[in-house]
């Protein structure tokens, strides 16, 4: 597997074009469209919140009805949440929008949005974006970037990768872009994801494997504890790779999800560490932890704490609010177990030792914390599962950033 | 019943005493006493943490043994949890340091401590202010006013309380304090807190009563979804009003039950208006829920999310922010029943109305929002359960405050 240039375009027969359409913001683009050359098998994952925007229901809609998809339009701006039926027209207007222009069947145009919940989308805006958009799709990995800056919201820095592999001899390729920086936190995961591929598989092997790497992956990640009422996921792949369809579990698998794995891994970390008001990525790694569950709940707990995030801003060594996070988090364990250190490219310091806090030397500590990425490592010493979560710290921005959202 | 003044040296035959002991902070007391003249029956509640501080697991031993309780000594700025075996050997030689100078039997003793996790009680300070204290302990109001102000860590406002109500023909009373600022978030009630009351109950009927009441109460507070390793509530019960035992339900029962849910919910809503940093009240009121757990869920979550406290501090009513949280909260629901409103006394603004934005005045609406408490008001019309939590709001000296706490 290799890392190549480029985001959603990166694999063969897929195109991307984005407009300013002033949704909510001025001065930049806030619209973007993904569109493939023949129609692809689909897979999604989506948000929990029972409160779900209306673009999330549409497109659930099509991802387990068995329909294809061939497009999918974003906007940045306003979330479509909490809309009522004024919310899902918009959604089957701007589909219809892009059957008018591209003559995709509207019933495989996916929609996702994300920005102010409880406000209505202006309609014609949208209707107009995608007839501008249909004029000026474009298969270069520019225009895949492109797409990747339209859907930021708070973000500060884009998020896109590519990847390509051989599967029996042929060449294909993955490529993704997310979005995420406020109201981050996993369930499925608080964040707009696309992902494309020119690989040819099974949906059902699509669907299934798209669910466990989110498991590990964006569903470890948390900015603020709150999951989004708009998160969602899709993955489209058209298959003109031309590889023989992977229709069961094996080598050729393998490699596949070793490739999703490591695309859906980096964009989870990047959203992360590009949290709202963030400094720094803050990882927590807990290992030889009873259960993998156990492991999880702790790790998602001590990068969701806010006082342990308000901690790693201050460059603080104060680990016991890492040990009261796991303390609550609803994994059972032994205090008495525990070894606890941080790690970061500045060094390792262990600062807890079975039970006993060890002294050590606080410059030392301060030094590790002032690196740009910070690992909370934690040994439970009580079994072998393990589990890495990512967050990142608490600062004035994350307030001042959400104390005046909608203006 | 009427509230009357003073704390904890309200009830008859309680007495306090304070000291600094320069355990963490300098130039201020740090240390408090309350016994009482005789032995009490007591009860507790304590963290659901599972890393339980040394002081937790040593009043919980006294509480579950069927023991009395005639003193407790709390100390503010190291917390004695993550502190092992030396941590439990801390309790030990304070109590019996209270039996030394007072000749109250040391496994009647409580002691509780509240700060810095991780780090050792120096217990040649706790022992020297033990003896200082036993020498200035001293029934009158202002002794237990200066305890609620030792106790005190990042609080602005001590908190305490007392009443008075009539049980058969006696005059009884019930005083409290609390303190409580940040790692704050219910279950059982993050913080410390101690009730004294001069009536005569079974112990078996307090227990319960103090437990039904704190669920309600202290577990219906959150500053920072942060459940703290010490969170702890005792109270006192030492008989002296001489009234005949309650020991079964009744009107009398009744008379003290509304008594103890008055006393805590002033000292929860104290702590939730003093949280860290925080400038105003905030509270959520769910009704017409379907169930009581559900009401409570969605309550707890709308004032435990980090951005709709954000949007509370700047005074933006993004009121698709507690949508959400009540979508994340676990409770099943549906939106198109919900109808939401903000209150405080600058007035009431409806907002959404059956999973509809309703268009409304921001003028108007800041006004409301800017009052120092603030009510998100939510019926649900789904059923006939309510409840109602308090937090508060996020602000950037809640960052300041917890970014470099050690220091």
């Amino acid at each position: 597997m290799e890392t190549i240039k480029g985001g959603v375009t990166a694999p063969k027969g897929f195109k991307a074009a984005v407009c300013a359409a002033e949704i909510k913001y001025k001065g930049r683009t806030d619209m973007a469209m993904v569109t493939s050359d023949v129609p692809c098998e689909c897979a999604g994952t989506f948000t929990t919140n029972v409160v779900k925007a209306a673009c999330v229901m549409w497109d659930k809609e099509i991802v387990t009805s068995g329909r294809p998809m061939q497009a999918v339009v974003v906007n940045s701006g306003i979330a479509n949440a909490c809309t009522g039926k004024e919310g899902y027209d918009a959604c089957e207007a701007t589909a219809k929008a892009v059957e008018k222009s591209l003559g995709i069947d509207f019933s495989t145009v996916a929609v996702a949005s994300t920005g102010v919940i409880g406000m209505q989308l202006p309609v014609d805006k949208l209707v107009n974006g995608v007839t501008a958009m249909s004029k000026s799709l474009d298969e270069s990995i520019d225009a895949g970037t492109e797409a990747s800056k339209a859907i930021m919201t708070t973000d500060t820095i884009n998020k896109e990768i590519a990847v390509s592999f051989e599967i029996a001899g042929k060449k294909v390729t993955l490529g993704g872009m997310s979005k995420g920086s406020g109201m981050i936190h996993p369930n499925m995961c608080t964040m707009l994801g696309f992902l494309t591929t020119d690989l040819k598989i099974k949906k059902e092997l699509l669907q299934e494997t798209l669910s466990k790497v989110v498991a590990d992956t964006f569903n470890m990640i948390t900015v603020d504890g709150d999951t989004s009422t708009n998160d969602t996921l899709l993955i489209m792949a058209n298959g003109l790779s031309e590889n023989d369809e992977i229709t069961e579990k094996g080598k050729d698998y393998d490699t596949f999800v070793d490739a999703l794995f490591y695309v859906c891994r980096y964009l989870a970390k990047r959203m992360a560490g590009d949290g709202e008001g963030a400094t720094k990525l803050f990882e927590a790694k807990v290992v030889n932890a009873k259960t993998e569950e156990d492991a999880k709940l702790m790790a998602k707990s001590i990068v969701g704490s806010n006082l342990s995030k308000a901690a790693i801003y201050g460059c603080d060594a104060n680990f016991g609010r890492f040990l009261c996070a796991m303390g609550y988090s609803g994994a059972d364990f032994d205090q008495n177990d525990v070894e606890l250190s941080y790690v970061s490219k500045a060094g390792t310091l262990k600062v807890f030792d079975h039970g006993t806090p060890l002294s050590f030397d606080e410059e030392f500590a301060t030094s590790i914390l002032k690196a740009d990425e910070v690992t909370v490592f934690v040994d439970m010493n009580e079994g072998s599962a393990e589990a890495t979560a990512w967050g990142c710290d608490l600062t004035y921005d994350y307030v001042k950033i959400n104390a005046d959202y909608r203006s």
